[in-house]
């Protein structure tokens, strides 16, 4: 029992790895088999197939930075700045989430599958409108959608600069400041 | 001579739609060959390389943009909601441009070979500084990076909700006044 977990943990280990450097179609079942020590038969008995495979990796991804970075919204700016640095220190979430967009679903809600995914996130905005933090004006939704796109200013999506671990401490300090400042000032009441 | 115009043209529009669907490991050099009617040989003395005939295709897409939706600094809600339009009619770019990201440059300048696109871009930035209109506490570079990313919320490339041509009027006229609200707090002086 405590080995059928410990090979699930290293066949999702292994697909975060590929699937988030190649993508679905680019990902190589082998390569998983071979760098989780798993044989194939077994992966497939689990994960039915390779892209049930990269549902459960994207599921636990997503749940991880949910709870790893959860949406205060009283303290937005301080919000996009913990996305920046989760997006350096792990890459992998957006690279899969955009991997899953391209590949997958071209236009259209691409988490429609993980229902309640952003009720809390929403919920918090509602309060801090109510608190008087954020623009009541605002549709929750479109606060979400908003501050989710510039956190992404230079995340491993971006089509400009991606941010790199070895850049400049004076320059991962620099975007920090910008992301809170201009976040600050698109959500602010009155 | 006007054969072999024509015949490049066919052969970067069928390359713009196969890298734009399915990315650069993913693209079908024949596909490409078949859909614009000329044979592989001829398309390798032309382009070099499957990279090659990428190269050629991302080049052509973004100098397209620039000349579609230039940025005028003085209206930079305006270009926001013109980038979201463009987004929609010719989703190709986006695509092109994350494909690259993702499969070619996962960290630093996607654009970095193209030297100076973005200059008068910036020029513009700094005169609409001069005059007011923006903060002129930003730099540049940055204003031009935190309206990318902010225009891009619904884009092609959105890791939450990207949008359809389909969808109703309403909500692309909510989109695009959000937008042109939100890109008019960020930036203004004062």
């Amino acid at each position: 029992m405590r080995d059928a977990q410990a090979t699930r943990r290293r066949v999702l280990d292994a697909a975060a790895a590929e699937f988030a450097a190649h993508g679905i179609a680019g990902a190589r079942v082998d390569r998983i088999a071979a760098a989780a020590k798993v044989n194939k038969a077994q992966m497939y008995a689990y994960y039915g197939s390779k892209d049930g495979l990269f549902d459960a990796v994207f599921s636990e991804q997503l749940a991880g930075i949910v709870n790893s970075v959860p949406l205060d919204a009283e303290d937005l700016p301080g919000y996009a700045v913990a996305l920046y640095d989760e997006y350096l220190a792990r890459p992998e979430l957006i690279r899969l989430a955009t991997w899953a967009r391209l590949e997958r679903t071209p236009t259209g809600d691409l988490l429609a599958e993980f229902v309640g995914h952003d009720t809390s996130k929403l919920e918090s905005i509602t309060a801090a409108q109510a608190a008087g933090h954020i623009d009541p004006a605002l549709d929750p939704r479109d606060v979400y959608a908003l501050v989710t796109a510039v956190s992404m200013t230079w995340s491993p999506a971006s089509v400009l600069v991606a941010a790199a671990r070895d850049d400049d401490t004076a320059e991962h300090d620099h975007r920090r400041r910008l992301l809170a400042d201009i976040v600050g000032r698109m959500f602010r009441a009155g």
